[in-house]
């Protein structure tokens, strides 16, 4: 396959008139048409709108009026997000004909900087842990990750530059992960979640899939800034700028995320990945995690089950049988939890938060695997989370990037995990790691 | 009674040479040994050792060496807040023997700037609202208000020229109105909760009890700032510095609370101080309250319940006996709750927390009445928190003063409320209305 020209290129090409909205609009639709067959990534499409909007944007781009950053750039939208043009339907039957009255603050910003929503991508059910019907462009008998599924299969089939995808526990950094792309996840409060289903509003992080990071950092500072009509929203300045990395960048390494848990080839892998790192330049640290790791992902669980429970209480009354059997699950298992137990999670994620920072005392990135093991074979599951749902719970910013292939051919990647407000120098950290690497694989769909 | 001077004043004077320290520590415990037969203020004392403190604080002064800007100011200490030298029991007999091996960060603080901790003044049972033995010093029959029952008597019966109180739902406001003196809590997460007995964690604020608001901003700007070991705190820079109001604050009034709920007398009252503001030259408004008021009480009420039962339900599990009435059912209440429910109130509490700024558009300060009544005859009630809660649960910080005497002399209060971290604002307008109100009568005691 051919993968799609930079955001920054295409950016600049229909803005200097080299390239009309409409051929890449083609150009996307046609690769749509060819892979959507093999991996199911969309659930909605309007190709007729999208071409009469790359025409209107086309005219204005020939007129020197260009709206934003991303004017005339196709943007996958990921089906818990709100639009007024496509229905909202988060992956569940209760949302059939749910065609909401409003854009979401995220959507409402990539328009006004000029980006076309080229249509909305695959969840699983209300983000939750039942896979939905996409594949894994690699290999269309493994799972593409969960919940965000729709948006990395599109990205990593070349069928839209970048897409809008949420995390609560791993939902961007897994799909991204088992994908073989970039997955970014801001720090929790940076873009707005009004507008978008809930599963766990304490958890819930809107992102990026994307193949390289400077994507991610074009369309992430788009998508960040304070939306007041979000009662999470923070007010930070929002700075995304990739710097040069020089010398390069120190990096906290956590020996036990490499040896617990993680299978032989993909330890492996990423220790290799860490090695061409470290010839590169980087000096690597060892870095401990703090005691309250320890119950993190229990007390994830308890945010997840409480929350989750607590946004769709109304649903499940009446129609309990409507939920698929996981969603379901989290929801009655949510529903038995007693408040005491809610409170002193959320307890644990202020003293997580806090004392997470310890890490980043002599180094400015952490770098883990990003997964256990590549995407699992099969549609039964979505996958495991267990690197990932602890920075949806301290909300410190992450990147994935992949960094190998396995004997099988799937994607293998790392985690990069910046402090909270710090996503420039992770994004430059990523940018700089993903040059050394060089990983350059494209799906053979 | 002769009141004390103010504490600018007698930090000078300590500077200045003009006043020992240890001739001030004797006013107080002369003032001491002479009211606390009748209020029943204090619950722990140590007159050597405060004595021994201050010859060593009077030799600095004399040297020229003052520690900070409460150099020799004694200060009480409600019993809910840690300190090394004196037992800290809570009102309860489960922390009997309780000898804290550390000061809370509020405490180090006050120390460093050199005051002298008098005493520990008398808490309800953890901070709730069981009645303790306290008085008011304007009418030994009424109680003085709960839960910062002592710090509120001894201020206002001249023994100490300020003590720290703690708010959860009215715990400062309230029995600073009922006893006739400023009550000062800053905007949530600006002073630590380090070392402080929890009530409801997101709840809880540490603030002041004094006889003048300029007393409330020079204590109240030592105790505050980020502390990195309370996972609540936030760093944000703390300037309580009291400027002239050079034209008239503006001032908003919520007319729903001064007619529902309020009193005859006390509304009457409150309205002709407010009648003496505009005659200042204050301008009044009219604001709304937002939607999210309506079920602010109720919201409140779930979260103090839930984060009490949780932080007790050890000691509740072992001997639910040794608890009060109150606090007892407030915990088997608390124990009951679903986690759905206290994740809608904790929803509910950042949606209030940012509709409530709607009603600062036109103005800095909110004037409301500071309780519905004034102190309830008898002890078998610490009175009501009615109008003191709705800020404990959106964090803005208050500030109360006396505004006149009812036909039974007992003390009138109007409540200020300011924006989140806008206490100079607050302060500067709070002192402006104590000035042109001249409230200055004492207790007979």
């Amino acid at each position: 396959m051919q993968p799609l020209p930079s955001i920054a290129t295409l950016a600049e090409q229909i803005r200097s008139g080299d390239l009309n909205p409409r051929d890449l609009i083609e150009t996307c639709l046609a690769r749509i048409e060819e892979t959507e067959p093999k991996i199911h990534a969309w659930v909605a499409l309007d190709p007729d709108r999208v071409r009469q909007e790359a025409d209107i944007l086309a005219k204005e781009a020939s007129n020197g009026s260009a709206r934003g950053p991303l004017h005339g750039v196709p943007i996958g939208v990921k089906d818990i997000v709100f639009t007024r043009d496509y229905p909202t339907r988060g992956g569940s039957e209760f949302l059939e004909d749910h065609v909401p009255d409003y854009d979401a603050t995220v959507v409402e910003r990539l328009r006004d900087a000029g980006a076309i929503i080229l249509g909305k991508t695959v969840t699983t059910e209300f983000a939750g842990f039942d896979p939905a019907e996409t594949r894994n462009p690699w290999n269309t008998e493994h799972t593409p990750g969960g919940s965000s599924s729709g948006s990395a299969a599109a990205v990593a089939a070349g069928a839209v530059p970048a897409a809008l995808g949420s995390q609560t526990g791993g939902s961007i950094s897994r799909p991204a992960a088992y994908c073989g792309i970039v997955g970014f996840k801001p720090t929790y409060g940076r873009a707005s979640l009004r507008g978008v289903l809930e599963l766990a509003f304490s958890l819930d992080h809107i992102g990026l899939l994307t193949r390289k990071v400077e994507d991610a950092a074009i369309v992430g500072s788009v998508i960040s800034g304070y939306d007041p009509k979000d009662p999470n929203s923070v007010d930070h300045p929002v700075d995304f700028t990739i710097h040069p990395c020089d010398p390069a960048p120190p990096i906290g390494l956590v020996h036990a995320l490499f040896t617990e848990c993680t299978e032989d080839e993909t330890r492996n892998i990423t220790l290799s990945a860490v090695g061409c790192l470290e010839s590169g330049g980087a000096t690597t640290t060892a870095v401990r995690l703090p005691k309250s790791f320890a119950n993190v992902h229990a007390m994830h669980r308890i945010i997840m089950h409480a929350e989750g429970s607590a946004y769709h209480a109304d649903r499940f009354s009446r129609k309990p049988n409507l939920f698929r059997p996981n969603i379901r699950r989290l929801i009655e298992e949510g529903l038995l939890l007693p408040a005491a137990a809610y409170v002193e999670a959320k307890k644990h994620q202020a003293i997580f938060r806090r004392d997470i920072l310890s890490m980043f005392r002599d180094v400015d990135i952490i770098v883990t695997p990003a997964t256990p093991a590549p995407a699992p074979h099969g549609l039964e599951s979505t996958g495991d989370p267990l690197f990932n749902s602890p920075w949806s719970h301290s909300g410190l910013p992450t990147v994935v990037i992949p960094v190998g292939l396995d004997a099988n051919g799937m994607p293998v990647s790392i985690q990069l995990v910046g402090r909270h407000w710090d996503e420039s120098r992770l994004l430059s950290a990523a940018a700089w790691c993903e040059s050394v690497i060089g990983f350059d694989a494209l799906p053979n769909l």
